[in-house]
């Protein structure tokens, strides 16, 4: 069966395992009885599953913005697999193909989601959002339509990438990243890194990251950062840390990205945009903020927000077949899908230091 | 020579007088010599000119969010006037011609007026901006292509109000306002009401506005709004008068211009906006600002920022032309131009009150 | 039973009947076994139908564009009525609701409908498009999500109206109509009427409509055409066809909306419209065009394709209720729902004439 | 005075030359006296300049489109020079400086202009549209704000490829090109090579190229052209050339660039592209069109207009210096500006065969 225990043969029939999160601290592989496999559905065996922050959040708080857990949970969203079964209708997948999950299902009937902005519709069902069940598992069943089939040159590891990496596809969408916009980041952690891909993707001539880690500078920078600026939490700093972003920027700053989302750094962001220019947040650090957002919006800078993402996956996959972005430096640790291996791996995540990505192979 | 002593005859030459801002609440009317007129000028004689909050900022504490009067500046910069005289190049006005003027002359050449958004122009000299005198004079010199031929039916007081309209119209073009697009207005102030008037020109087919003042709420009721709501300035009511909001607008509202600037109206319009909603900042209450600003942006509610305008003149006549938009009760009070009138119109202006636009018949 | 037959018991128990395309010139009144309810869907009592040129299309030539009846099919597509039943799972409607029915029933799965596009859908399934059968019928099946409430004072027929006029809503949607926007309507028939009607609605200010007929001409501007222009079917007097139509708009053509869809109209669109301005192509006259595309593309006039709309019921019903568009003009003929009657009630629309709309009341 | 007798000094003092048309096929090198040198212009040295396809019609026939040559013209409009003057307000260039020049000045005063689609201006001044003069001269004067100084690893010639290069970054622009855009691009010409290359320079992961001539197709293919496809000229071959093409592309044609303009090749994108995409016509072939455009429409497929360009000299430039795009293997042929040399290179380039760019070196 492989390594990690990953599954359980049940008197010749396999018994479908999934990381349970049951209370503060507290994650537990238990079994998980499928929901039957509708005519538009598949089941996927889960083969690359990553840890998001939220997944630690939720682990740490059983908590996520305004998301509670109440009920024993599977954790787990940014996942790849191979198809095992397919539904009735199902024609465009079929057993053994290999691919990437779009984690979230919309209701298809409100007017957000005929509107194409299904991202933001309120019926929303998503992994491992309360009350939920996600993808750390053996095996989940989806909708066909949220499943991308994997170029062949695109292992499962980086199908499981296509999740963060559609934050940041998603956000270089909203702000219409081209080659005429030249882009500060803000923030060097896994989000920004993501969105610093993207944009470089999308044909930003110019970024400059920003962060308060001078190791997370120096991945940014052998990411592909053109300047890394080192800055401060002190809210004093901004002024002169605009000086030294527009130095290291040699031009105007058409689109920052706050991918932390703090007063500091979004006050930093919309000072330092030209006018014309967007701001978009992404990070979300602080709830409320304190921020110069008259002067900005004064100079016609607007500030763009984001919810997760719609209709990246292609996208996403098109950039990793073709090597216009390689998430593979992301991934930093890997786990198997054992008891131990998945605290041990949740730990890892939870430390920060040096992993960016952690993954479970199952 | 006509009411208010508006201009002065010295020995047999008419000599042209302005409203000179002298110092703190010190507007004296005094010579004021004109440029000359260059190809692509005309020369127009000032009949109509209305008094702006930020004239009133100017008179009393010689400065503007970042501009600073100091040099002795001539004051005003809403008008309308008649033609005296053109220049070589200029076809598309004779004297005689009435005209509304928009106050800012862009650069032309730097990339921003290259791109059409000129109003963004750094180069740009603007009607009572320091250091650019303004236009409360007997004659004024001023590009061609900047003066409005009035419609027929469209009076100077009406041409005057342009400029004020120019604000509401140039936000709801920003926000993209239309007969789909539910509207909510903070602050029914002077700004507050144009911009209602100009958003239900523009199609919006329901409009709340809500004011702490049940004067001006009542006067916007009068001139169109569906529904008033009622606030307060505590922050702690936000989420009770967002519920109050909501209902009033019997739906979603898809854009808020706040029309205020405050942190008690920028947060009620965040949390009052719907997913994939608008929210214009338009009102310049607080520079910096401490607002619910990342769950907003985490419902994709996007800021929209805006600066002036740009090209609004000729709509603003049709909205007038057609009486798709009356601005003609927002003009309250009516002075002459002579030294103690134009002192009386300041106050009336500064004052408030019942007062929405101050005008002076020069 | 009431007026024209429109049901039949059967053993106490009602039998469905519907409008039945057997062939050429062949239509009659047989049962039709409706499909069973699924959890989204509604049953709905038609109460008013309207005859579409299409479904004169079809009854005369059993064809319209790409698409052939093949096997006996029900008619119809413009529609409304009351919910008799709702699915399980329908939380917006209750029986006795009065509804307007917007005809087609996208994938909800593919690429375009998950952009937002559903129109576009290769999936389609679309009233009285072979094949699917129509709505004129006693009953139809249909999604909940497809099924709009009508406002209290929009009436059953109007409802039936949206289905037109939603034609005239897309189109000025991708044209982006608004209040900027001088008009030119090719075209005084239906399809022409009802753009012109949404355009004004949509706020232009400015709006000249032509065609052939003199009777078609004085009803566009009964209906609130700004000016009218008599035109030929011969080419070359397109030149001087759109010296007039300038002369009548008294301003630049920014949209040209092409309601005929001939060489001719689509000629005068391209040759009419200003630099930068849009020609929309709604009508569908000849399907190879000879016309002077090129000068037209070199004016950066660009060429606009509508099919069918999508959102527009919410949109139209805002329309009707608010009185910014009255559709009961257009509705000049009315037939029950008899064999006889049906008969004589295509062989009018098919007739034109005087008739514009010709609406079942069954 | 360097190769080709460029200038001619009298008298101590440099006489001013350039290439003047003066008849069907009667091009002379004669001198060309300088207006008077503007505060906002510049005077500057010609050093590359490339010979388009327009300047060799003009030398044919005397006219291209609508414009006809009455006077004797100074010939020449793709140029790149050295400063040699600068007026007394420019600030942003000094003698010396390479520069790039944009051949049209637009009148800065009207709504086009205004709106920041000053390419559309109907007062544009253009270099060698009669009846202004062009830059095939050893100097010109300029505005300075339409001299874009070269970046160190661009060479003039390079600077002078910014023209041509202009046009497909334009259609680029229109066309909203990205990175999920897949292209096909009709005729492999000169205008043909530039628009794949911009393509791929904003982002178009995939292109097919189509022509008639073997020879031009390998070109596109060397350039960087995904894949290529040999059509006819005859228009009975477009459905199978069709799947042919969408053989190659193995994915849908979102936008068709047509920069041939006939008939077949319009027809040929018109039936390509997929639904809800975009056909965007760049070439100039034919007039008058017969076109199946109807069908197209209905698909909502769009057709976008282009002429000339817009703030198109900075990207241009970025994409030279970050060598995004490499325009040095269009330049196939140089020449002298001797009067033999004028008149070789212009044959040169009206001949075709393997010429692509034929550029002036003065």
């Amino acid at each position: 069966m492989g390594k990690g225990g990953k599954s359980h043969e049940v008197d010749g029939e396999e018994k479908n395992m999934a990381a349970w999160l049951l209370g503060v601290n507290n994650l537990k592989i238990q079994p998980f009885k499928l929901p039957p496999l509708g005519p538009h559905d598949v089941r996927a065996r889960m083969k690359a599953v990553g840890i998001c922050g939220s997944d630690v959040h939720y682990l740490k708080t059983l908590r996520c913005a305004d998301f509670i857990v109440k009920e024993p949970m599977v954790i787990g969203h940014e996942c790849a697999g191979v198809i095992e079964e397919v539904g009735s209708k199902v024609k465009t997948l079929v057993p053994g193909d290999r691919v990437a999950l779009e984690p979230g299902i919309s209701c298809r009937h409100c007017d957000l989601c005929r509107e194409g902005r299904y991202n933001l519709c309120p019926e929303m069902k998503f992994f491992a959002t309360p009350p939920v069940h996600g993808s750390l598992a053996n095996q989940v069943v989806h909708p066909a339509d949220l499943c991308f089939k994997l170029p062949e040159n695109v292992s499962l590891e980086e199908g499981a990438m296509c999740e963060p990496l559609s934050v940041g596809v998603h956000a270089c969408r909203r702000a219409n990243i081209g080659p005429e916009t030249n882009v500060l980041v803000m923030g060097a952690g896994p989000i920004g890194l993501v969105t610093m891909l993207a944009a470089r993707a999308f044909g930003a001539p110019r970024i400059v990251i920003a962060d308060v880690d001078d190791h997370r500078l120096s991945v940014a920078k052998s990411l592909g950062a053109d300047e890394i600026v080192r800055v401060s939490t002190n809210i004093k700093d901004v002024a002169d840390e605009v000086v030294q972003i527009h130095k290291a920027m040699g031009a105007g700053v058409d689109v920052s990205f706050d991918c932390a989302g703090f007063n500091k750094t979004m006050s930093t962001a919309l000072s330092a945009t030209r006018p014309g220019g967007k701001v978009c947040l992404v990070g979300m650090g602080h709830s409320e903020m304190t921020i110069p957002l008259t002067p900005a919006a004064a100079r016609e800078v607007d500030v763009i927000g984001i919810f997760r993402y719609k209709n990246t996956w292609p996208l996403c996959l098109e950039f990793l077949r073709s090597g216009k972005i390689d998430v593979k430096p992301l991934i930093t640790h890997r786990f198997g899908f054992s008891q131990k291996e998945v605290e041990e791996a949740f730990e890892t995540s939870a430390r920060g230091g040096n992993a960016i990505k952690v993954m479970f192979n199952l």
